[in-house]
């Protein structure tokens, strides 16, 4: 993939207006009121996966809408106490799949709760109500209306994902940091941006962020699907665009408090890094990036994840 | 496409055991009693279109769930009396689209119901308790239960299109033809295996049959989706298998009794000829079969749909 | 497919200098002279494709050269008097195909001319006399000379075209509409800069338009034939380029007068948008144009003629 | 590419019916004696292409239909005597490019005339008076009658190559032999089977040969052209095979009589290795084949050539 | 990808004669030695990758040629004694990546020596004396001579990991597992076969294995570089055959005593389920397979490795 | 392809500031004296391969390290006197394949070396002492350091190749020509760097040439090898460019004084025309370009070649 995008230096400048409801904070306000209406019921079930050194529980809490989200929580066996607690989302078309794949921090020493998204991989349901037709794919579900869009359910079952971490007895509440690469990313920024009570917030090459531009820049995966929808639709932009403003990464960012680390890769054409910068540069707490100039879409891969173990342990 | 599949006289020979559950009519019956609590409470609105020489509605009648269905009705402007009425299914992935695009059997002097497929298209939406995460498309929506599957929706949608056709007063009700191509082919073999009183069915390159068999022959589109089901949830085959069986062609076709003239492309890869002759060689009623040497899934298209208005004058 | 082309407001204004040959007239009034000297001679044999609200006629009159040219001709049966009539050229590659494939017109109460594009489709020969090895296509099909070239015996044809529909009983002569797609929008655009006698002009995505352009954009289909041709001959692009402009959708538009409707795709990287525009804006008549963000080179497909249909009535 | 063809062992049995027309060497008669009606009328200009041990001739004869066909003529500067002489024939959609391509022949010692092939290239026009529309390509460029068939005038031409060779005076009249692979040993097992006065037949990995089988076998590029054609206009396959017997490979060889040398590539899946060996076991002179079972169409390619001089310096 | 190769039943009865050169183990017996003449000088240096409960060390040891080859150690923190302990070997084009990758077998309380594949991934050399020209990738790499194919070196290192790992002192020698899929398959099955002392073996989806057949079925990614080899060399298959058959893991297999416990996925295209089922069939120790019939080259994934964990368990 | 680099006048102006390292000249001049501490000891072999006009013999020479290079030497056979002499440098991957794939020159009256690319082709092999991990392909080999290079021995054999063909009794030394398209123009690009008694060179296309634009601007082939080694490897950019500045065209081509003939394609999306530009426009001595507009990376192909004789005959 050859560089497509701004320079460098520019994209270090680019801030663009953000298209913003003005709405936009009561909306969350009420969406998250009304979900807190339904108990959390967090539960933590043993599960054997063949381990011996890290303990696994099969977790469901409630999220968005009464709906029982499924996850993982895994800690070092017989810690000494409360351990600094990372709560983990995925990318696109994942899911939580198997305790095996969620041993990093554990290793390092932290507990860790990963929350399925919603209709992706193979757990937790996403009942949807609107079910209207869609283009393949999630980023058109339900997307006629900001109160059925799908991602108001899973940011909503995100932020109760905090909630359900906080309530395990081997976290640490004051020691939540929020994780996640490419629709995980999206997803911590928004966390980050409706939560006030964050340690950190780990964001790497973040989908979901600065859709006007993404849908113009992208055409096959991701961002594609909402030009395929418009393009079969033929509705009137706006009526999509102003939709998505409620939930793009950028209006996030610009409320997040907690010290960010975020990623991007020069030549990722799936998220591209204007799209990354402009959230980065209205992030309204610190923050710092790491810029990978010969790397797609797995951004700084391993590499990033150890520089985060390091940061971590700086920053807690 | 190179020819892959058995060669004709093997083709024209092939008939192979049908996997047949016990209860197969106990649940279509219970299915379609179910659904005939809901009224069915059909809906046409004319619609102007800037045609002058054919009438428009715009159809809502109740399927499945109580579900609203939408649709189209057609019908040649000022009819001498009752008409011969097709009630049309949909290829995979498409919807009603516009009245513009249904002009064929009006201009033949016939009324025609098409009938959207439900989550398909953009007008009708797949209101879905179970919500299971799935493959893209809809080949394994709600596959974990012969009472969650998406064709059980469909199917019962499509056995009520007919009574919406019968109950508009243009429409003569001994002369209703079901009709469709590809997956709309599989949903006319269905409805014609599941009532009594249709005048003829039309089944083009049919899918949803055979899926034993289909499933190990097509790699991606259409049934690779249930491959990609097996291959990512490790389940034992025979749990989805066990399921498909009530949705199967081959066992609707076994039932079926209204004539019927299929149709079969050689060079078909995503509905193969033996799947369909799977079907036609156990047809019930009386058949015949229209067999496209050189052509792939497209099959005899518009030549074919010339046949069937010719057929259809000697038949009805 | 992302944005590639310029943005919209510069589309709007683009107005590129015109490379117009100095006997551009002349040429064209010289080669339309020259076929009027053989006889139009049309004929209308009436074609049973099953249909009963719609009549058709198997189309065939003389075109360039003396050659025949098929069609077929579509009304509504019975009607009150003479129609407007609507000339319909295609898109690349495609050819008159079957009656049931033209049923909007009828339908809306027009007559209909399906002018087939020689050489492509089935049924219309293009006896070549130069037979220059080309390209695989028809765009370098004679690119030698400007007498030789494939679309001065393509644009005669359908001038003639017009001339053929008039010539039919029920055509009112006074309401003659031109319209097209694609290479069919390139046509319906020569023939409105060579005919004053049109009543509209329906220009969807135009090829053969803005050669010069369009050769430097565009890689693979259509327009890269001639890169292609360039390639492998490697002659004096200019040899080339001067025949085309005899040929250049910009400058027919430039003495176009009928009333006109344009569309445009942003992500139509066959057309790109400015070689549209750039014909658009130079159009000498009133024109109006829909731009369609979000969509490829399908454009406005079906939404696009209903649009036809309102705007008809509203200007004939 | 995997083997997809039959094994080896049975490659060396396969020795199909053949489908011949009754009237097959009449047809042929009477094709070449009214060819040669038309004089030969051969013009060898000399061409400076900078070379100083080979001379060059800018070549042209008449081929079928008083076309005139361009060729290129090279022999080694100074010759001491009349040589023998190649006459090439070119694989699908090349041309005869330029002298220094055909350098391997005059520095081996022989004169070779490389024959271009009608419409293909870039110098030979391809008067073609039917001028159906077909496939892109050559392979259905007329088919629609033995009579107009694209490669009569293709073969026919070659045979009179032969003759515009033996013109030369550098030729050697008794040691002509003919060559060509894919495209061109298609040609050359024509050539070979309607001329007796040859020397050798070097016959690579040949097209054009047992059109039943290929067709069915080979989807995309060469014989696919033909699915298309039947896939497109459904007609009876007899009627489009019926005009390919006169044409296929299989015929010729069955009545050629110098000595051959075929190649064969087991992965060759533009030209099966069952249609090779098909001809080959039909051919009625001596004969002999080189197998390489790990490539494809490419064969022998340069070791080919190479075990082609040794084989001829035996063979003359 | 649609099943390809033998029913499964005829899969499970597929136990191919066998080509074993007649001095297969005096050749690995002299090659063994002459690497044991070169001190193993096995080196452990701690690695500070930000992990608490893990320990790390960054391995060197000399393997073929007296080359140093890179892996990683990791184990359980504080261990309560001696632990199994698994040498894992990598797939093709891999590396040993980061410590982090590797987790899963210290999380179940087992230690992991991770070697890297020479001149693979981005830390260990493969210095090559003969230097051969070869196709992109390993296949071909010194394929000129049994004595400098680049296997011999692979192996030897693999055999001599299993040396390295029972140096360690956390490791105990009496439980060494060696395990691999892909290209580690085939390591695992050769090291197997080359070592008595080994407590079990996990193959999954064996690379490196039936060459003979695996060729023939296999056209682009990975054995498609043997046969991408014999086409551009052209020598005799056998030179290149029968070097192969010194490193066939069919042969390897029949030699091999530790319990094993394989994987095959049916739909695997890159190891077709044939060549696995060879090695299967002849392995001499006892063993048992796991069959996906729904998966590709993934095989059985962590669902695999979690039957591993549980496996080892009950076998050692 | 479109085009995609700067417009035409702006490439004609381009001119980069270099990034030659301080000590390049001081680099090269140690890695050829100590290159010259082995004797060159040239062997020529007369090889038959059929031809009578053309001698030929198998070179081998002495290149960097100490390694036997191959080639072959072509001649006119019984010539005049000394003859001017190409030495001609291969394009990527490819080889030096046979004799009679270079007999252009000969039958030019020119005698021709043409120079294997160690490691690629066939027969000559490039032994690597450090054997760092690569990505496939040759750009990234010993990519660590400007000494371990891959290129720094290939063009030191290059170097050297030019004394093996002046050693040959038919070459003119005072006419010697460098000649290569591709990888074998940026090597022709090296050695008129490196040498002062060069007659002309002839650059086509050249590879290996301001390698820091090149790698942000091709994706896949070639460059994108360097892109891809430094996404996996994620060490300090500078690291890699800094090596690859001892190795680029634009520094040898400022050192150049021997009268050289470029050519440029501007659709060349392999080696993109302002890479070639750049190096053209700082070349030192007399140059002259020939650019291409509508060609990609075939460039001016054939016909460059033949423009190549002519100006050959009018420059020595």
């Amino acid at each position: 993939m050859p560089l497509f995008d701004k320079p460098l230096p520019d994209l270090r400048e680019y801030r663009p207006e953000r298209h913003e409801p003005a709405d936009f904070d009561r909306f969350w306000q009420e969406t998250l009121a009304k979900a807190s209406t339904d108990p959390l019921d967090p539960s933590f079930v043993p599960y054997d996966s063949g381990l011996s050194t890290v303990d696994v529980w099969d977790v469901r809490f409630t999220g968005f809408g009464g709906h029982r989200i499924a996850g993982w929580f895994l800690a070092p066996r017989d810690p000494a106490g409360p351990l600094p607690t990372v709560v983990h989302f995925l990318g696109y078309q994942g899911g939580r799949n198997w305790p095996i794949d969620w041993l990093v921090y554990p290793a390092a020493g932290y507990a860790v709760l990963v929350m399925d998204t919603r209709g992706q991989g193979t757990e937790t349901a996403d009942p949807d109500p609107g079910a209207n037709p869609q283009v393949p794919g999630f980023l058109t579900r339900g997307l006629v209306d900001r109160d059925t869009y799908y991602y108001r359910r899973v940011f909503t079952d995100a932020v109760r994902a905090v909630d359900a971490a906080r309530s395990h007895p081997i976290a640490d509440p004051a020691r939540i940091v929020v994780a996640g690469g490419s629709q995980g990313g999206g997803i911590t920024q928004a966390v980050a941006g409706l939560r006030t009570d964050l340690a950190a917030a780990l964001i790497d090459v973040p989908f979901l962020t600065h859709f006007r531009r993404a849908v113009e820049m992208v055409g096959e995966t991701g961002y594609g699907e909402i030009a395929g929808y418009l393009a079969r639709r033929r509705v009137p932009p706006e009526e999509v665009f102003g939709v998505l403003d409620y939930f793009d990464g950028v209006n996030f960012a610009a409320r997040a408090t907690a010290p960010a680390r975020y990623s991007v890769a020069l030549m990722d054409a799936v998220c591209p890094p204007s799209t990354v910068f402009a959230a980065y540069n209205h992030y309204l707490g610190p923050a710092e990036i790491d810029v990978w100039p010969f790397n797609g879409h797995e951004g700084g891969a391993q590499v990033q994840r150890m520089r985060h173990l390091r940061w971590l342990a700086d920053t807690l």
